[in-house]
């Protein structure tokens, strides 16, 4: 084999939003998988608001980027060589692979993809751990019952979008928050959510109020900051509020906003609850066995937003920050 | 009847902490009992961090005092005249009966003692609100498994002494937080504790490091604030943050001190949870019941911390706000 391998590397542990000089560019020679593994060549990038956790070294659920280490990322790609018995040349499959053009991985370090029940990008997004996120955040954490109000933060983001359509299927009352007109029309039209408030159009108090005018039973929080504040004020009693991200506040260089209206538990017997989807790793069969049943049946419609070429990767993780993206964020590979 | 009753009333709504001008101190002769009536002579006023926010006109679990009004109070007296056909006069009887010397109460809305048992002020504190709060705070919310480490802030007040004991008494590592050596002494010595740390003496988070060095399975918090931060930081997986109050924050002027460190909340798996023990109202006999189980058996032991004059009130609730007070806070009236 003579292929070569190009990588996007973490160079500097980032202070604030990550910067060109943070990442390093590399090219060498593909490596040989030895037994059990396979050769992937990527075909598909993930990009998601928890890498920016990775380049920090703050005490966390994982262990941080090392400097000079290909950055963490999942992906999804073809197999080209397997030293494993399960898998074949041909195969596709999804896993922590990197930003880079072709991984050695252990063949059971990857799952193995059916590209015909869907396409590869969505395994990166809805039927994938955003999805998976959503999926066990708002149901095992949020509890939502037929008729509750149910609000999600980061609507039209890739956990976001899917956690909203769930707790319609569920029979809830639904409001989104987002930024930008489009991505509200976006979220009530295409996606079916009750309403959805704008949060650079207006005061988000004044939408929750409007839209949630019973309260908010879940909360499922994916940007923290004025937002939460915003939602934690308009509890109702025994409120269920989903920690799952606080994406603005990654980039923070000072301290991270704490919720200043928290003391809203308190007053309505309410709950806060984080959780990281690896919490969840013995239950990803039953889940997704349920959203591969949605999106086969069309009850659950997937979104993703699709950026080309490795060399883009570190301005195209600035869009997730930048709130542009509609949808799972991807980065199309384009070697060949 | 020519009783004469005395009154502390709320003149106005206090910016920060309580001032004297308040507080409006008056007088105006008993009324008679109605019926179904009961009119007691109260012997002791219960002191709590909660009547701060009673005198705020912010929305909460309950009505605000009005201005004008008889502070409202916990308190335990004496019945002199009954129209009601369950209490008979020198029954002694615990309710909400203000800050005053009298008090014309309905028969259902009061609580009989048996003073034999317990003396009066312990109604007040461990066998009253305050303990039924610890109890039902870190049993029902925190669930403390055997040998889990539990740590309560505020350690040494009416709530947090009692919640200490509950959790050793489950098998837990208890630490408790409070200010000054006397204190801290007490709580290891007298109450039992595996371990106290004085905030006043030095960074809270060294000791919590020294004390819970497998990380904090149940936080009990009284205080909120830096206290609450430096807890966050380090919670164990699956933590459970039981959010009881916040006394440093209760007489500020400007936002509350929202956590900065929620996110260890994410990265745990953890929760954090609200209540006022109103929630519990049908399950108060149950905990009354075992409550008085402990105390009676000498596995409960509970601490008054006794001022004397109504007129004295303002000053005696401005205790609860410095952290003066040892134990449970009571005013005990000094009229006959």
């Amino acid at each position: 084999m003579d292929l070569v391998n190009h990588q996007i590397r973490l160079a500097a542990r980032p202070v604030g939003l990550p910067k060109p000089s943070d990442w390093e560019y590399t090219e060498e020679p593909v490596s040989e998988p030895g037994d059990g593994e396979v050769l992937i060549k990527i075909l598909y990038i993930s990009l998601d608001p928890a890498m920016r956790g990775w380049m920090s070294d703050a005490r966390s659920y994982i262990a941080p980027v090392v400097i000079g280490e290909t950055m963490r990322a999942g992906g999804a790609g073809e197999v080209l060589v397997s030293n494993h018995p399960d898998l074949a040349p041909g195969d596709h499959v999804t896993g922590l692979l990197g930003v880079q053009e072709y991984a050695v991985a252990h063949g059971n370090a990857v799952t193995k993809l059916d590209a015909s029940l869907a396409p590869l990008p969505v395994y990166l997004g809805t039927l994938g751990m955003p999805g998976l996120t959503a999926y066990f955040g708002l149901l095992d954490i949020g509890r939502p019952a037929e008729g509750e109000t149910v609000v999600v933060s980061g609507a039209a983001g890739a956990v976001g979008m899917v956690a909203g359509q769930i707790a319609k299927l569920k029979g809830c009352r639904v409001v989104g928050i987002a930024g930008g007109a489009e991505k509200c029309r976006y979220l009530v039209e295409d996606l079916g959510f009750d309403a959805a408030i704008d949060y650079k159009a207006g005061d988000v108090s004044v939408g929750l109020r409007e839209h949630a005018p019973k309260g908010i039973d879940v909360y499922f929080d994916n940007v923290g900051g004025e937002i939460l504040d915003a939602a934690l004020a308009c509890l109702a009693r025994h409120a269920r509020v989903i920690i799952c991200g606080a994406i603005s506040q990654y980039n923070a260089t000072g301290a991270v906003q704490g919720p200043s209206n928290y003391l809203s538990l308190l007053v309505n017997n309410a709950s806060m609850t984080g959780f990281v989807i690896f919490d969840y790793a013995d239950r990803y069969a039953e889940g997704s066995r349920e959203m591969g049943g949605w999106f086969a049946a069309g009850k659950l419609v997937s979104r993703e937003d699709i950026a080309e070429g490795l060399e883009n990767f570190p301005d195209t993780l600035l869009r997730l920050f930048s709130g542009e993206n509609t949808g799972k964020l991807v980065l199309k590979l384009t070697t060949d």
